[in-house]
């Protein structure tokens, strides 16, 4: 299988709800994920940067993705350098050494029934086959 | 951190209800958003115009976010101006003079639970490093 | 304002439920919706296409906006050459003489509360600008 | 009418949960479709390979589509080589020997009320008209 997608992306919305229905379900809780694909042959080095409404940015988060494999990055699960804010506006950039595809999704559990939205990123620059 | 995106932008879905369930719960009343990205190293100048079905265009509203910063822009708050009406279809284009990112969210609260709704904007011509 | 988007666009989800927890409520009945922004200085002849799992395509449906005009299209509403079966499987293209940004959303309100989703459409070719 | 779409299209996102309020409902049961379009005038060939967190990736899945057809294609139906794991993160790419458009979907029903949300798969490569 040859590899597929971008080596940069980005996604503008961000926000995770520090309210769940039940805090401890944890497939049910408010969260916020970036789906990364790595269709490819090489392991792919990740650094994410976070952006906010008034501070400067928070990063790089680090994470290495084995050839043929997904990973479905909580941005809950984030803490090095540091956490991400709850209740805040953020944004993020998503940068890798080889093509990824990176999928964008929030289930929001601060009511009582869930939420869901998803996008795909914003692609820049050649594809992996460009 | 090298600049990102593109200068222009379309959203062709818009409608802000009039109804939430709790009107006085200002992160879960019904709103639409325009989440921008600018991770460049210059201040985005961004102009948003509004289309409807049987009126001429509104704006351009016109705001301004600082390098390495993102601004999740609620049309609900838009005045200047004009405030954006409720209940009704519109759509936008939205163009910066440097890369931005843009991305498009609905919450949804006139019943008693929220629903959400996100896409990355249509982005139009070259990339940031095209 | 210039024009923007493309001429040829795709979406390839479609289902419209025949339920709704109020059939009643037009805002709030299920539906789905196809938004179109005419940006540019002349009127937008689209027609529309559609796909099923398992009989010829329908269509072409037309309709016209105005420059610098949006019209979200109900799918619900249309009828000629014949109404959409509800609770079947489709898919839909979208053409223009001149360039026009898609947008697809579905309101689902087959129980008690309402979802929602949305993507813009899948865009053919070079854009407005290109 | 012309094909439209690409040959390689990549779903980050991917997760089919196990529960469902009601799972004797099939339209309402909880699942994850690729919506997948070909509007040509050949049958399209489609190969699905699915990846994982921890294990080599499952497939191909293989399946016909008509010239001038859709098909909506639910991850929960397959079994050749093997079903789709529950409760378990994965993404898929879809490629096919003609131009195909495709659009990625989940209804989530695992509280009383459906969650939807939606995505336009990434797509890889020139267009039908590239």
């Amino acid at each position: 299988m040859a590899d597929i997608g971008r080596h940069r992306w980005a996604i503008a919305e961000g926000y995770i709800p520090s309210a769940s229905a039940d805090p401890d379900d944890q497939a049910l809780v408010s969260h916020e994920t970036a789906c990364i694909l790595n269709a490819g042959e090489s392991t792919a080095n990740v650094t994410l940067t976070l952006y906010f409404k008034d501070r400067e940015p928070a990063g790089p988060y680090r994470v290495a993705i084995g050839p043929r494999r997904t990973f479905h990055l909580r941005f809950n699960d984030l803490t090095d350098p540091e956490p991400v804010p709850r209740d805040t506006d953020y944004a993020s950039v998503i940068e890798a050494d080889v093509p990824i595809v990176v999928q964008h999704t929030r289930l929001d559990s601060r009511l009582a029934e869930i939420a869901l939205m998803t996008s795909m990123a914003y692609a820049e620059g050649a594809g992996g086959n460009g």
